[in-house]
């Protein structure tokens, strides 16, 4: 049988919003005006202002959705530039009905996908209260806008694990149904997930049973590709075409070094998504793990649970728009794989994923299907609760 | 039709041999004897000794072959534990017997997988006088011992394209039939491929018709592991369970590198093997390239030219024990797979490679297992010649 989009209901486990500019100038006592993220007029151009920091307020190719690609560029764009939808979520009602997709859960922008931005704040308590503010706006305004069609995600102040932890029970009370975890931690000057630092914020989340969306970028690993490589210049980072399509290596680094750590035999109930990591290199590296684990779990000490078991119970791969990962549905798990659009990013297939999601299921029987575009993402966020 | 190992001969493209202890004080003058590669006995273990530093003669993991993998360690090995094999021609033609393999191309030890080592030395006179050593090493001993069994696979002084040009053109006239190429450059301290620093040895490989063979790890590249990741802080180096199943990443990131840089454009006939890449991950990349190719080919300036495509016509993957990648062969490209059995470090299926080839190509037809097993290997090393 053929997908039939009309007997499911496409959800988009990582779609992206922009902070409106009020938001913590509305939600912070007045003390903290002068140093919370607020946005400055300048021009043609908009800036965050925070602390003694700026950056623009539009980022190039993370609000391209609906321009031509011959358009696109790593220039910061002008809030007239910016689709309603990144910002309003009444308006990204509308563009989700454009593209048939039932629900989404939304990364920010500005605190950054799993809220590192704070790392960078030197007032702490400030950083404290503008995490707590994203994570209300969350619950309160974006998706109270429309409570069963986006799904609860909030971040974590990630410089104390213990108040991480217990803010990961703050948002799991008011209905959060993931968390924002780096795929990377050395690389943001924090401590190893094998050392027992963040142990805290892994048990809180087990408990919860709030899964943890990993996104790619999170850890902001260095890049391998060459400082020289076409693009990265223009865009002054990392930011380049091979860059772009080693997009899944953070997802890739960080499946392998949590499978050989302690910490999925502590935490048997943690889950993680892979967010934007895609996966068609799931089903390589689960065999390659197998392989050296045999191998060398002797002389290693490493523990005695096959790897690719671990990644079955503990990971969801999530992808865009992929042919190979489709093909190897089976051996990645036909329970572990979730859909994204990736609006407004550059990746995404917006406004057209009905028709793509249709080719992408052609030789996807609707069972299989139904699980990946929709029920997957259901049963992993507890969504609706 | 089932495998018939019987109507097919097996060639590894990747496995190594250990320079034997007095390869550069017989071949190099007296003048030389003080500073050159030498072995000194210190009890239980020997050790090379270059210049003023000094290493084990016999690594840990680079002589597992035949050992119970419970007994595996990082630890060095002593001379009397090495397979005779690792250093003597003879010895290794008859482990192949045993398993089955025709022909091999064997990268050395010391050395490094494409000649790093010498990058070290303070004289590069000398290191100039040890590479081209090797190299006669490999055709008058080593190749010299079975000319129809021995791929002649050289090294290049990379500390100077010009030199390694012209070595290039030295060992193709000698017989060569690939030379060394690290998988990553700018980590070894030397310029990008992006700039035209390596156009002088590209050009000679391309004219010469010498594939560059690129090992995993000749880069060098940091480990994106965990610092603290099990195996890690035992080994006293990179090498560890996570880092091992990450192997294929030097070769990942090269293809991603080099396909959005102008190398091929300019050197249509430059062929690349990733050696111990793997290849369950290639099928994966060749979309992932495309995607972003032709979503951000405009903004970046990237070359008109389709990556797959550069893919299919400049790289080989490379293989030992993977089923996720011959179910892929399609899409990897039928023509553009090989098969090593990567004796004698720890990832060899040597002593059973017969039994083992058999069961991975259950699925695939013969022509195609011919292809993969041997074919591609004798086409793209023109072996013999």
């Amino acid at each position: 049988m053929p997908f039939q989009p009309s007997s499911m209901k496409i959800i988009s486990v990582d779609d992206h919003l922009i902070e409106r500019p009020n938001l913590w100038l509305d939600r912070l006592p007045t003390k903290d005006h002068e140093a919370a993220p607020r946005v400055v007029n300048a021009g043609r151009l908009d800036f965050w202002v925070y602390e003694d920091r700026a950056e623009v307020y539009g980022p190039g190719l993370g609000a391209a959705a609906g321009r031509p690609v011959e358009e696109w560029s790593m220039q910061g764009i002008g809030m007239a530039e910016i689709a309603p939808g990144c910002i309003d979520p009444g308006e990204r009602i509308k563009d989700m009905d454009i593209d048939g997709v039932w629900a989404a859960l939304n990364f920010p922008t500005f605190s950054r996908f799993a809220g590192t931005r704070f790392l960078e704040f030197r007032d702490k308590e400030l950083a404290l209260r503008c995490v707590r503010a994203y994570n209300d706006f969350v619950f309160d305004e974006w998706c109270a806008a429309a409570p069963d069609r986006f799904i609860p995600f909030c971040i974590l102040p990630l410089w104390d694990p213990k108040l991480a932890a217990a803010e990961v029970e703050r948002v799991a009370d008011r209905g959060a149904r993931s968390v924002g975890f780096p795929d990377g931690v050395e690389t943001l000057g924090l401590p190893s997930w094998h050392t027992g630092y963040w142990d805290p914020v892994f048990a809180a989340a087990a408990a919860c049973d709030l899964p943890l969306s990993s996104h790619i970028g999170t850890g902001q690993r260095p890049s391998p590709v060459s400082k020289d490589a076409p693009g990265r210049r223009q865009s002054g980072s990392q930011v380049c075409p091979a860059n772009s399509a080693l997009n899944g290596l953070g997802s890739f680094v960080m499946v392998t070094d949590l499978t050989f750590s302690h910490v999925f035999h502590k935490f048997p109930n943690l889950k993680i998504a892979l967010s934007e990591g895609g996966i068609g290199w799931i089903s390589y590296i689960k065999e390659r793990m197998d392989y050296v684990w045999e191998r060398q779990k002797h002389w290693a000490g490493v523990a005695d649970v096959r790897p690719s078991s671990l990644f079955d119970k503990h990971f969801w791969g999530c992808f865009i728009d992929e042919e190979v990962g489709l093909r190897e549905r089976h051996a990645i798990g036909i329970n572990n794989i979730m859909l994204e659009i990736d609006y407004p990013h550059s990746d995404t297939t917006w406004p057209h994923t009905q028709k793509r999601v249709s080719e992408l299921m052609v030789n996807v029987p609707d069972d299989e299907a139904h699980r990946i575009v929709e029920l997957n993402a259901r049963d992993l966020y507890r969504f609706p609760g």
